[in-house]
């Protein structure tokens, strides 16, 4: 068969270890043509495409980002190219098609399948908010760099009597946070699913101090914020030369603990180092499962389908199902990280 | 409540976490009395315990081994122990008791919970081969110790044409030399569950060769071996001053593919760095759960039970259950790792 | 004999394992008392120490942060306990004093040996901007933290067609961006001892893109700048409420490229965890190294002096030539970097 | 001008950004053609070489390994190729060669360089034993993974109340053991310079159980061997089937500790993880300069001379200096590791 492997959007450590899966799992097996589309949907709607054997894939298991780049499309593009399905396929002699991709990724391969073409997805997100699979690849990876850093902030908050607060990703599921805290020893996990109070916190640090434990640090998910009327909160900041600058939570968050505490309190802002990378061994283990797992979904003609763990077993579970809602946290594993939201 | 928690049998990155759990779950939310046993059972028996609080078990989290150690015991001595369970229970004003540990472990706590003594067990093996759990903690610190083993290995036996055998732990199940051979991209993954040939691995090294692949890198649980008649295999090696020495499958199977093959093929076995050091965030955040519902499970009074992961969440398992069979690799998951068995 | 050991100003990856060899050399060699003092001078100028054995120092080799903790003192305080400097050894039979810190601790060190203090002193800093030695310890662990994230960042980026600009630590001299935009192998380097120039930095972008190479990532120390009338830049940013927020050159970097490319320029501020966490093996043991020297120096009466790293070895300086100028990057090395200054 | 470059030898973390820096030097400063050639001196003898532009360097910083091959060639064959050097480099159109190598190569590099060739030669050992240079690339690594597996070891060791004995690279020098041991905390370090004595091991680690610290490391090169008659030391065992197996000396001592001592005691031989995988930052700052600098130095005319660090510069040396003597491990510093010997 000739089948076409696309990623897109944000990028995501395990996206490489797919790719080779599809490609090992097609080309040795099944005999298949697989072909990379660039840069996503771009890629297949602008017929940017080579053709992938065994050593175009060779290295590229523990190397982060996609060898196939990824970009953004505007949603029209891609409705006009579903109305146009049946002729691209035709037209590129493609027999399957396999994104790899998010949330958005996600739905419009649904909308592509509705339009008749076969395919089959490959779910991607390092937030892990998917609600149709278990988790996704590059999570763990994320959830490494997160932990890593608030392991060497424990010791300089200590060592100096500080407040650290670290911002994670996630703008609508806290998981990150909430993982990384508990594996980092946070003693505040903020998330976007449950708004805080900033007088709990205040209160949660001071009780440890007054305990002897003279530091804290707070996890912060990106996407979390303060209860209504709590803490003012405005993203936008305006420079002196009359720019609009971003300021998330973290800075925010940290200039308001110091002000009530009338204790140092610094942040970090992990950002994009948490997407990059070499992925871990968890995230290319199941990548490299998930690509498998495409290939014989496409040899089975299951499509409109999309690969997910379910405890130990892959699976596949309807596209329509995948998108219908996000995965948040929810609040009994709020409990068991023992903090204060 | 008056709560023991002992750890027992071979050491696992996650203790210290299962540890500390247990501690600020019971104290801070339950006001429980933790008491910690030193040595495993054996510091049961013989009265050798501690008070723990919050301050002794700061900064363990990330510290791999256990604060508690571990010791092996005798299953008289046990048995012995068991019929005087009440006894036991009354004199050290013991409510309930949490033991952590492997498979000996939990039989033995089942034969205290049958006995009468109100046991909540926590698994624990880095051989991930409990059945009643998906996964155990220990097992992702092992898989990173493997995977960045074969990582490294990949790039010298690439330079200088090379074979490479990296002997991994699992000596009923393969589970670290399956995750860890799909994680580093093993050309060959070698488990207990199904003996192999080594004409087989020679033919798949002999393919990559003739493809301009000039190395391979078989990975090989400690518990393979060869089908019936294939290699001569024996573990005893007599030296000249008359003594025995073991010499595992890792040493055997590099001599005999080099015979074999005519090309340098090198052992590298690693041993017990797989069970020490840090481990990773996976591992922390489960061993904390596990922490968190072996002590919820106590308060509840669901004696006689051991914590496990369902899918993402934590249940709680009949004791029985958890010790009836080995959960070994099944033939589909060999298959997903293209692996030559 | 009875020493005082003490860790000042901001923490560094190795400031235990220092602590840890002068108790080990002190104890197990001379049989020394060492006595620790809390926070740095603070807690010498309120008799706030506590003996450090074999046992106090157990198991802090590999960890970040002090266990004595360092915090700022006025130089006020310090000339007055200079003044004292007699009736204060008395008062606390010490014999000999070890502080451990950077330019500011050393000042300090070298006023109290001056007015009669027998000091031997043991520098830091991560910057490793101390002209007496080669390197200091931290160094080496802060520019693998900025190492990895170069490494990520990269990932990222080339999947995106995106500018990352990554800020580290350096206020007045750029040896961490220098050494980690080598090892990270950034595409311009920007350091405090050389202004830069926007479109420098734009004109090398361009021509990567222009060769295909379509991502770029920028290492900018946290005390770089442009050259005068290169680029608007002020840290200082005043947000809806009125407060005034600190705005580094990363963020402003990041910005003005993306004005002038037109592309996505992302910035990434890695601030506290460069100086946090498990401490490399080069610094654990030049650390270690430092600390066993500093021992024989007190030893052998070398007071006055400093430890530092010639080469291989481990030589004293005076602690007056230790402070009198900064080490800075000389143009010689900009070159070796073939970067964009 | 048209530079050959190859790698010879065992395989070495760094030697990728050495290539890389030549050609990024070369090319873009100079606008050199830069010939890459395949195994070491073999593809010199046999004319394969492949051009190595911008591109073909790209990515390969943190690649441990040489993506040139390395094979050794019989010291006949390159006498034969000194013999003819004029037509070598007439024939190749070669106007300077950078081998890149360790002892072996160097002084096939001096030997090519007596017979005219035009040669500059950067060093590369991981075990540090080359005289003329303070420190060579490859090594930092090298003690990286020593330092983790030490690291990871104390935890189980600790847990169990075992002796660990773990064994190094460094067959005629101690360096990766002095350097690991000291940077892991190991509580004796063996090393082929000093032969040790198992009593003094012994005596060690019963001070060590007698003061309530029930475990120990001990860090052995692979070179260390016991002093005369002090314990039967044979590498060759005789398995069953007659075939002689090599045994080192970690193995053998952990048995011999484990008989005096009375107390488990568990070798780990670390063999060839050491030289292999991603380099450090420090390793690819080194390797980097040294390619920076071989390039000038072929500019400059400066043949028969080798890149090495002097304390924080490179600096040339002749390469007959190189060669001359192996730098092993002083008794001051074995001192400073404060260890049993």
């Amino acid at each position: 068969m000739r089948i076409g492997i696309l990623t897109s959007g944000g990028d995501c450590p395990g996206l490489n270890a797919v790719i080779r899966s599809v490609v090992h799992r097609g080309v040795t097996e099944h005999g298949d043509d697989i072909l990379g589309f660039e840069d996503g949907f771009k890629g297949l709607l602008e017929r940017r495409y080579r053709p992938l054997d065994l050593n175009s894939v060779s290295g590229i298991l523990q190397r982060g980002g996609t060898i196939l780049g990824a970009a953004r499309v505007e949603r029209a593009r891609l409705r006009e190219a579903a109305d146009r399905t049946g002729e691209l396929m035709t037209e590129l002699a493609l027999d399957a098609l396999i994104p790899i991709g998010g949330e958005g990724t996600l739905t419009a391969a649904r909308m592509l399948s509705d339009a008749g073409m076969p395919v089959v997805g490959v779910p991607k997100t390092i937030d892990n908010d998917i609600s149709a699979t278990d988790v996704t690849f590059g999570f763990d990876t994320a959830v490494g760099v997160a932990t890593e850093a608030i392991d060497r902030l424990k010791t300089t908050a200590e060592s100096h009597q500080r407040v650290m607060v670290v911002e994670v990703m996630g703008r609508h599921a806290g998981w990150i946070a909430l993982q990384s805290g508990m594996a980092g020893g946070g003693h505040a996990i903020l998330i976007p699913e449950r708004p805080f109070r900033v007088d709990d916190i205040c209160e949660m640090i001071n009780a440890r101090f007054a305990r002897g434990k003279k530091f804290a640090v707070v996890v912060v998910a990106e996407g979390a914020h303060p209860a209504p009327g709590d803490m003012p909160y405005e993203t936008g900041v305006i420079d002196k030369y009359g720019h609009e600058r971003f300021v998330g939570i973290g800075n925010h968050l940290a200039t308001e603990l110091e002000r009530r505490l009338g204790k140092e309190a610094k942040p970090v802002i992990l950002g994009h180092v948490q997407r990059g990378g070499t992925p871990t061994p968890y995230d290319r283990a199941l990548a490299t499962r998930f690509g498998w797992h495409a290939v014989e979904a496409v040899h089975k003609g299951a499509y409109g389908m999309m690969t997910a763990l379910h405890g130990t077993e892959i699976v596949l579970v309807p596209l329509a199902e995948a998108v219908s809602r996000m995965k948040t946290v929810p609040p009994e594993r709020c409990l068991e990280a023992e903090s204060v939201f």
